[in-house]
C-alpha cells in the first residue's frame, strides 16, 4: 500500500504545447504497481490553461479547489470544488483557471500499456 | 462529457457487512460510458468505518476532508485531506473516521466487466 500526501511529490511543469501555467504531480502510476489507471494532480495558476486537445484515452477529473471552466463543444462550462467531469475518449477538452487562486484538480487516466 | 457536482448525486448507505456509517455516491460509472474505471465518493461519519476486507481489484483513494486512518498490515496509518492511497489487489484494508467531522474521500476502482 502506498500512502502519500500530494505535497510530498514534486510538481513538474507541463511542457506540452498549448499548456500555460500548469504543473503535474503523479500520485499513483504504473511504477507503483497500478495495473489500470493513474492518478495525477494538476495545478493551474490564474490565467493558465491546459491544452485544447483531443486523444483516445478518457479523463476522469475531480475539482479540489479554485474557480475554472472546461471547454465543452465550443463553450466554457463552469467548474469548482466538488465537480466531477468525465471526458470520453475522442472528445475535445481544455481546463481554464478563471479565478484569482490556483485551480487544483485530480485527473485519472488509463496507464500506458 | 459529463459534468456534475457530487452533491447533486444522492448518497446511498453502504450496506456491505462490516460497514458502519458509510455512504457512497457514484460520480462516474460504466453507464456513463467509462470503459475502464469508476469514480465514487464516500462519506464516513464519526466512529464509522468501511469493512476490513480484501478483494482482487485495486483501489485508488484521495482524501478530501476529515481525519481518518487506513488499516495497513495490522496498524492504522493516519490520513487527511490531500493524502493519496494506492491499495493493490489482494491487500487487506479498511478506512476509519477518527475525527469529529465527516471523512470524505474519492475511491476509484476498475469497472466491473
Amino acid at each position: 500500500m502506498k500512502i502519500i500526501h500530494y505535497k510530498d511529490i514534486d510538481a513538474a511543469p507541463v511542457t506540452v504545447q498549448g499548456a500555460e501555467k500548469v504543473t503535474i504531480r503523479w500520485l499513483i502510476a504504473a511504477e507503483d504497481g497500478a495495473p489500470g489507471f493513474a492518478m495525477r494532480l494538476f495545478e493551474i495558476q490564474p490565467e493558465g490553461h491546459t491544452p485544447l486537445h483531443i486523444h483516445d484515452s478518457e479523463h476522469e477529473v475531480f475539482i479540489l479547489a479554485g474557480t475554472g471552466t472546461v471547454w465543452k463543444e465550443g463553450e466554457e462550462a463552469p467548474v469548482g470544488p466538488g465537480t466531477a467531469i468525465f471526458v470520453p475518449s475522442g472528445e475535445k477538452h481544455c481546463f481554464f483557471n478563471r479565478g484569482k487562486d490556483v485551480l487544483r484538480f485530480l485527473c485519472m487516466v488509463p496507464v500506458e500499456q
